[in-house]
């Protein structure tokens, strides 16, 4: 099976000019087929300050009232994605942005909880990967925004790390797929004091055992979980990594971030 | 040839919720293949009264400095367009949003002119019509904000009539093109005073005429030069009508705003 490479970068690249620019040079690199999803960042909570919406969060979550869509709409969707488009354009990738409304790429509905009302938070239901398939197949470079839609008009504020593990499982069937999750960390840490004990391999099996040691601790395990139903799913690989060390995946034999695989 | 429908609508009615909303379920019995080009009317400028950011005119135009053009980005590019996306996709038209920048579908540069700086506006270099083609040969239905870029990382504002006869130029060899031009009047009028003095047929050589007898004047003389363009560069007809009447294009015969056409 083609390779497939889809990398997931957050809020600390996006949020800062100097570290996204670079982020995309080293993007631009990497060999078609791959995909971009993006997160937000601080720029839509910036953004609701400017506007005098007040940001509210539960265990983490930002509820997504109607006026806090329509910023994040503006800003993933618009101010983001399409700067990154346009800088990747300049790189001669061949950039497309969408987010899941567009061409129904990925249809989910309204999270359902009996106790919080998150707003209008989607949960995924499908990909549409014949479609992401048609633009790789023409060296069209998906750049994802994180927001979906519930085929019924409504638009729906939905978690990055998740769109990204559902569109390389989705993909998994067609390619071989290599999913790069980048974050503020090296990768999963022995010791989370030292940022440099880093651990470079591990199985499904050997994820349990950290957990039961206390080795991954506390927001580490729901991420962990992601990364476990992606590896069940038929995605290959997952590397968790610094996005400044992702220039590494172009170098063989190079060795960077965790990489999480069946055994 | 396949026939192709391509439909501009301006900033009244998006600006109105319940216009836009009429409007699109109108446009969503349209018959595919079919394309949508939107502008952007008062809610950017709104934006940019809440953010703060001074709006300059000059002869009608707005000036796009650095600030302008991200809120252009995010009202443009990320609220209306997928909005409007997610509304035509549940009305079971397959929308697709974009912009310019996506998959270079139009690529410009920065406006020079030698007297004034309108900043960041593009004027159209070339439309990318073969992945338009690929789109509309997919059932998908193109819905596309007035933003462009210039291949070297810099997104433009771009005035959507322009974007509009563009894309009906650069389609014209692949189809038999019909544009409807979408304002706030029901057509070309005999007497600007009187809203039922349609004139329903005009050819090229009669709108000359009607300048020189100052029936069209001011701000419908530019309007009128932009459809001439087109019209003599391949595009079958072009509609100037009112939103409110598109509905009118599915019935055989049925007459409404102006048809301009070549002879």
């Amino acid at each position: 099976m083609q390779k497939l490479t889809v990398v997931k970068i957050g809020g600390n690249v996006i949020d800062d000019e100097t570290q996204l620019q670079q982020f995309l040079q080293v993007f631009s690199t990497i060999p078609n087929p791959k995909i971009l999803i993006h997160g937000g960042g601080k720029l839509a909570t910036a953004m609701a300050k400017q506007l005098n919406i007040a940001s509210q969060l539960v265990d983490g979550r930002r509820i997504t009232d109607a006026a806090t869509l329509k910023v994040v709409t503006m800003v993933y969707a618009g101010l983001i994605n399409k700067n990154i488009v346009a800088t990747l354009q300049a790189q001669q990738n061949n950039a497309i942005g969408l987010t899941g409304a567009d061409a129904n790429l990925i249809q989910a509905h309204k999270r359902e909880n009996a106790s919080i009302d998150y707003g209008y938070v989607g949960d995924i239901d499908i990909v549409n990967s014949n479609f992401l398939n048609d633009l790789l197949t023409q060296n069209i470079v998906p750049v994802i925004a994180p927001i979906t839609h519930n085929k019924q008009g409504q638009l729906l504020n939905t978690n990055a790390d998740t769109i990204a593990s559902s569109i390389a499982i989705a993909l998994s069937n067609q390619y071989q797929v290599s999913l790069f999750y980048c974050f503020e960390k090296k990768g999963l840490l022995y010791d989370v004091a030292n940022d440099e004990s880093i651990i470079s391999n591990i199985t499904l099996s050997e994820i349990e055992e950290l957990i039961d040691k206390q080795i991954i601790t506390d927001g580490m395990i729901p991420k962990v979980k992601n990364i476990e139903k992606a590896i069940n799913n038929g995605v290959q690989k997952i590397i968790l990594c610094n996005a400044h060390d992702l220039f590494l995946v172009n170098e063989d034999n190079a060795i960077f971030g965790t990489t999480f695989s069946k055994a």
